[in-house]
């Protein structure tokens, strides 16, 4: 299964300011996408920190960055990464064309710090923005695609979604089902989770949450997912463990927790 | 100034189906305390993750790890921790009792699941966990302070909050004001804010948060933050820059943005 780091960067992100929605969103797209997604690092606007959380992710398939592509003196994101990797920081007239238009639309004159955001390493790939004025960025480097994404989150999202197609792992399928236990506390249920897993012989991976607490009000989300290589496939496991589960957790009821399913 | 780290473990901050809001929450605290939170790294259920995180945290002063202290066979986050130190792992009489008072109060039988919730590193200190059955840990590795909590929100952070004062960094005074500047898009204001950071010699942070996005709806809130060795410098510091800014961004009206104020 192929592997992929987010990697937030910002401040804001560390100092009780700023929620990182973007996370989650950007690791339920590569979770629909095939991706394992391993780690998630959050590191603040600093050339170095930067380096370093390119150093512990670049050894897996893809990386997702968000955040510090803006016109701000602190959005270094593009620069501190082609400086860890030894390239060199170049006007791209692709990016270029994409920040005249989105200024020249909007009727706003370009400025110094606007043109800021069309410096892109040499060999960058340019991805287009539609829903802000930075730019994002693909790069290269030995076997892994580091993808760069700005940190508002609409604008984080609607370029993910619309790369997911072209990320999309071929022959690779994941699945999700999440119910709802009611009237159990996760220690009562937790022997019958891991005899479950067994039985499916490791194929898929069962998390529970408690909702609220052990606190003696039940009340159990259960999140059931599985990967293969058809949708059939994945599928047929999914069906296998709710039956399981239904025997295991008897006479607990399993009932579908509806709007939360993964759509593979 | 002590800087930290918050680890966040669970699969499910990995694969779409959770917000990680705790890494937000604990920012905070820690911010209030004192600590820059230099670092977020959020792993998947599996030791060798977790040891890895602990490896690369292990230097700073403070490393809050949240999530897998509860009953399920994947809560392994205190045997990793123990593993990766080379600490044995030992039934902690007063991480038993607080368990026992607790499904005691709320009715309920320990069973071997519950009881796993006991077992603590060799030299481990239990701290209680008000709002769950599970206890969480603090533990001492040369000069770094390791806590673990839950990964249910709500006893996560009344925990940090019951430590704060505990965790406080004497003689440090965090500041934070945060304003809005209305009809400005980013990219106009930035030359100003690295002026306005200049002028008060590094001392103070300056960050731009556009609303929205560079799309011509003109919205900027702006994040003022500052530290010292008193309150008095603190705010000190903070009025100099308001008024700095006042000047350069003038005619632009820098209003105050209620309810965001982080408390020192």
């Amino acid at each position: 299964m192929r592997s992929s780091v987010v990697v937030s960067i910002g401040n804001e992100l560390l100092n009780g300011f700023t929620l990182n929605s973007n996370l989650r969103e950007i690791s339920r797209i590569l979770t629909i996408a095939g991706y394992q997604v391993a780690r998630g690092i959050v590191v603040r606007d600093d050339p170095q920190e930067i380096g370093w959380a390119m150093d512990v992710s670049v050894d897996y398939d893809l990386v997702i960055t968000t955040g510090g592509l803006g016109p701000t003196f602190d959005d270094i994101t593009i620069s501190s990464i082609a400086e860890h990797f030894g390239l060199k920081l170049v006007r791209n007239g692709e990016a270029l064309k994409l920040i005249e238009n989105w200024y020249r639309k909007i009727g706003v004159v370009l400025t110094e710090e606007r043109l800021k955001m069309a410096m892109m390493p040499e060999g960058a790939r340019v991805i287009r923005n539609s829903r802000g004025a930075a730019p994002a960025m693909m790069l290269s480097w030995n076997k892994c695609t580091i993808i760069s994404v700005p940190g508002v989150p609409v604008e984080a999202i609607s370029i993910m979604e619309d790369l997911l197609e072209d990320l999309r792992v071929p022959g690779s399928h994941n699945g999700e089902r999440v119910y709802r236990v009611e009237g159990a506390m996760e220690s009562r249920i937790a022997p019958s989770l891991k005899t479950a897993m067994e039985r499916i012989s490791g194929r898929v991976y069962i998390k529970s949450h408690p909702e609220g607490s052990e606190s003696g009000v039940p009340g159990i989300v259960l999140q059931v997912t599985s990967s293969g290589d058809s949708k059939d496939e994945v599928e047929g496991l999914l069906d296998m463990t709710e039956k399981v589960l239904e025997e295991l957790l008897s006479p607990l009821k399993l009932s579908h927790h509806s709007g939360r399913d993964i759509k593979s």
